[in-house]
């Protein structure tokens, strides 16, 4: 069998986004480091076992940095490397056209649209 | 149950993109409009049943536009609507990420990188 190619830098590009959480997460931490309970609160309907599972997809790509802090408890942040930075932003005018079509996207789907920010 | 709401703009975004049929789609619209059996050609991968389904949720979607002509036999073709070409531009700069990270992508997931254009 042939081996799957990618056939432009957008195939390659979706492939490291695949589906909503990564995007959702990599917004999350626009800001600056999260700490995970925190991630999880801000990036609503993912679960617990999802979360830590795009988290080491996303740190295998390098999009994302991992940091323990040795706590009691101990603390870990997650943060943008700097790949995820342009990632991030390479992702910003998507986002704007979304909230441009915001209310004709949800109605047609049947989903609340996102409060305004 | 509650229903489903979006976060943001880019979480409704994805949800029209939806995996990396449509954004491809999208691609191989760029310049123009072309005729099924041609953007099955240009999407590399993508089975015949497949590419009707994504095409009629992109119609539904209003991103493409569906033309029949009257012809024997009759000419289908696709093209972008305004919003589709909004879309499409929206997904350049993601294009290019992609593009400048390919090599590392394809490297990390035992895929072929994309010919250089």
């Amino acid at each position: 069998m042939k081996p799957r190619q990618y056939s432009c830098g957008l195939d390659a590009a979706i492939d490291v986004i695949g589906g909503r959480w990564k995007a959702l997460i990599l917004w999350a931490l626009h800001h600056g480091p999260v700490r995970t309970g925190d991630l999880r609160r801000s990036v609503s309907g993912i679960s617990e076992k999802m979360l830590i599972q795009v988290l080491r997809e996303m740190e295998a790509d390098e999009i994302v940095h991992r940091e323990v802090f040795h706590e009691v408890p101990p603390r870990v942040e997650y943060s943008l490397t700097a790949l995820g930075v342009r990632l991030n932003e390479a992702l910003l005018p998507l986002g704007d056209w979304g909230e441009d079509n915001m209310r004709a996207i949800a109605r047609r789907r049947g989903v609340e649209p996102a409060p305004r920010h």
